[in-house]
Parts: structure tokens; sequence; C-alpha cells
């Protein structure tokens, strides 16, 4: 018998998260990676499992989510990405699509991402930007919240700043690299931007509560400090609503 | 009995109208102006009428709507524009009120008003376009759009750009001028900008599905020389869908 071939496809993905449960699949819930196991399967005939660069929450969206999965067969690129957003709903979107090398692998390969994270501040909220953005009521100082963004920058135990998931009790390896941190004024409000290798579970919406906490003049740089010495997610403040994240992009 | 005094409140509206009926008030649907009447009516336990500088049909957005309403007694505008946005869904927002003269309408009083038809060109649509664009997916040219868009501009009959509302035949006068209709290639398409006094029903949409028949080579511009001599409804294309078109601004 010959042996089998296998093909493997990277993705690029753009999606608003706003109805859907998240990336992966719940019992109960409609998610992204669901849809678009869904429209394979469609085309296929076959359950084929596609592997993602991160799972995103409900509710957060991604501009450059990426994943890849293995069909037995060799497909113009441009043809399945045609076909499979005519079988998608219109809030999730393949923008990019190419075939790669087996050893390629869309959470593995990985070598850096971003994510973007919208606060409104005008006390007049923009109705386009009310799924997209989070809305901060309080005064903020840019100085403080720029303050406050650039204590994540580098090398940490960011226990304080992960959630568990999955039942675990605290992450495998808290130890995390953030490359870089940039605040961005933007009409009505802030973006912040988050550059690193990889992130822990909940560690951007949580990072983002607490510089927000420092920029309303509620919490200081040094609380800051405490609670990453902490290492304990109990002693930080609460993560900030989802609607405001994007995944911007995965680089490899 | 002293003669009672009232005041007038002008109000800077945006919506984001994809989940209304439109402006005006129906039965069995929801509309913005029922929404801001229904919040105004839990303010004032009153009945008050708001008047708008013109409709906009269901699915179509404003950043600048404006409309005037009667009330008997004075308020800081801030605090009524606070009240109002805490009682209204998050898709319509108070953006500016101001208390004007007696003699101000919203209607009557507009010198010019601008809208926005966004049109999304890219093969692949972005998913947080798709309530605000709409999605051509013929092939366009830009120099045949640009001078089909310019035909529209002056003064002409507008009968056959013009659907008939309330049982009416036609528009009582359907002479209207366009001062100027620019064309704006943006992130993924194009936008189409319609500057003047007044705009009849649907004319906005009704313009821009002929200048993309003519942009996609389905038409001539003598086609459009055509309709508009024709001044018959019939003789024209039909109107693009409503997801494209923003009320921009209305000036006084």
């Amino acid at each position: 018998m010959p042996e089998e071939t296998v093909y493997r496809y990277k993705m690029i993905i753009s999606y608003d998260g706003t109805h859907y449960c998240g990336w992966q699949i719940q019992p109960n819930a409609v998610s992204i990676q669901e849809e678009i196991e869904k429209a394979l399967y469609r085309m296929f005939q076959k359950v084929i499992r596609i592997h993602s660069a991160g799972r995103t929450d409900a509710g957060v969206h991604a501009m450059g989510q990426v994943c890849h999965f293995n069909i037995e067969k060799s497909i113009i690129p441009e043809d399945l990405q045609r076909s499979l957003n005519g079988l998608l709903p219109h809030d999730i979107r393949i923008k990019e699509i190419e075939e790669v090398d087996l050893e390629f692998h869309a959470r593995f390969s990985a070598k850096s991402k971003s994510y973007h994270y919208h606060i409104w501040l005008d006390p007049v909220r923009d109705p386009f930007w009310r799924h997209f953005s989070y809305y901060e009521k309080r005064r903020i100082s840019f100085v403080r919240l720029k303050q406050a963004a650039k204590l994540f920058e580098g090398t940490h135990d960011f226990s304080s700043f992960a959630n568990c998931r999955d039942g675990r009790d605290k992450a495998v390896n808290p130890i995390r690299t953030i490359d870089k941190v940039r605040v961005v004024r933007q009409r009505g409000g802030v973006r912040i931007e988050f550059y690193g290798k990889s992130f822990l579970y909940k560690m951007v919406r949580n990072m983002v509560g607490a510089i927000l906490e420092v920029a309303s003049g509620k919490a200081s740089l040094e609380d800051i400090e405490t609670i990453f010495a902490a290492k304990d997610r109990k002693q930080a403040f609460k993560a900030i609503p989802p609607e405001g994240l994007f995944l911007m992009e995965v680089r490899y």
C-alpha cells in the first residue's frame, strides 16, 4: 500500500468575538474553532482538527489568529480560502492561507505574539466602539498609566497575573518575558500594546486591570511590585472585561 | 396665569443602526426615535416629541444626526446629556446637547448635510466592517467610479433617484442640488461622500447603486444621463443596501 501523503495548511484568521464563547470548543456554546471545523467538515466530509496559536476567551477578538491543520490532499490555497469564507459566518474570516512544512505548529513554532487592549475614556462612548473597547469611567493619568505599563516589561514570575485553567492549581511555568508594552493615545481613549513570546491565561486582561488601578490613582506603582512578589493571583486586582482585547499578530 | 416658558434643546446623536427599523417610530419595530422619546419620558414623566434633521432607514447609521425638542423647564445641558445616555441603549449616544433659540428647527434650519457610503472591495471582507460597509464582489474601475460620481454634482431633477414614501406618487419637488461628491480610497475599499442642502428619500443609496453599475462596467456614463432624463425611478438601478450608509453631519 502506498504511504499516505499529508499536507499541512496555515491560516490567518480575523474574528469579531462578540457572539462567541471564545476560540475553544465547549458544550452548549458556539466557538470559533467549532465554526471553522464545521466548515472544513462540510468541505471534506471528515473531521479535521485545527490547532491555534492560542485560545481567546469569550468576547475577545482577533485580527491575526493563526491555526494549522492537516489534510490528505493538496489543494490550491486560494480555492480553500474562498470556499471556507463562503461557508463561515461573516464575523469569522480567513485572511490568508498557505501550505506549510509538516514541522510547522501554530502554537509551538510561534516566536512572538502581540495583543492590543482598547480603552475608551471620553465621557460619551462611541456606539461603534461599544463591543471593541472597555469603557473606563474614572479619570486617568497618562503619566501613571505609562509608568505602570513599563513595570510589566522584561522577565518576571507572572503568577499573580495568571488565572488558573483546566482545574490546574497554577501555571506550570509562570515565568514569561514581555519584550515591550506600548501606550498609544487614540481617538476617544488609549490602547495598550503587548509584545512577547507567550502569555499566561488571562494575563493581558489582568495586567490591564492593574495598570488602570494605578492610572486612576487607586493603586500605587509599589502595589504592582508587591503583587508581583506575592506570586499569588488572589493578591491582584480583577481582570478587565474581554471586549477591548484583540490578538493582533503571531510571528514565526 | 403666568405665561408658560418653553425651552428648546438641540442634540447631536450617534447611532449604530444595525438593530433598528430606522429613525422613525413604527408599529411592531424598535426605532431610534422611540428609544430617545422613551428615555425623555422616563426623565420627565411626559411625552416629549423629538424632531430630527431627517429620517434614516433601517440599518443606516449616524455619526451626526441632529434633533430638537421642547420642554417647560430649563436644564443644565450636560446633566440632561448624562441622564439620557444613562437611560439609552449603548448603540445610541447623545454626543452633544445645547439650548437653542425657539426659531431653531432641526430639519428646516439645516443648511447642508453630508452622508458617507462605505464600500468594501477586498475579496476578504473584514469581519469588523460587516455591518458598516457594502461588500461589492465585482471588479471596480476607480476611474469610472469617479466619473460616474461627478455626474451627480450640481442641480438636477432627481426623480429617477428617489423612492416614493408615504403612499405618495412622487416627491413634491424632485429638484435638488449636490454641492460635492468625493471619492476617497480607504483600507479595503472606498467611500463616497455626498454634500448637499437636502436629499430625497433613498437618494444616496440609489445614486451609489448607479455609480457601482458604471464602475463595474455594467452601465455606461450615458446610461446615467438617460436615467436622469427619464425622471422615472423605475428606469434606474436598484438601491444599494443600507449598512454602508452614515449620516455624518448636519450644518446650520
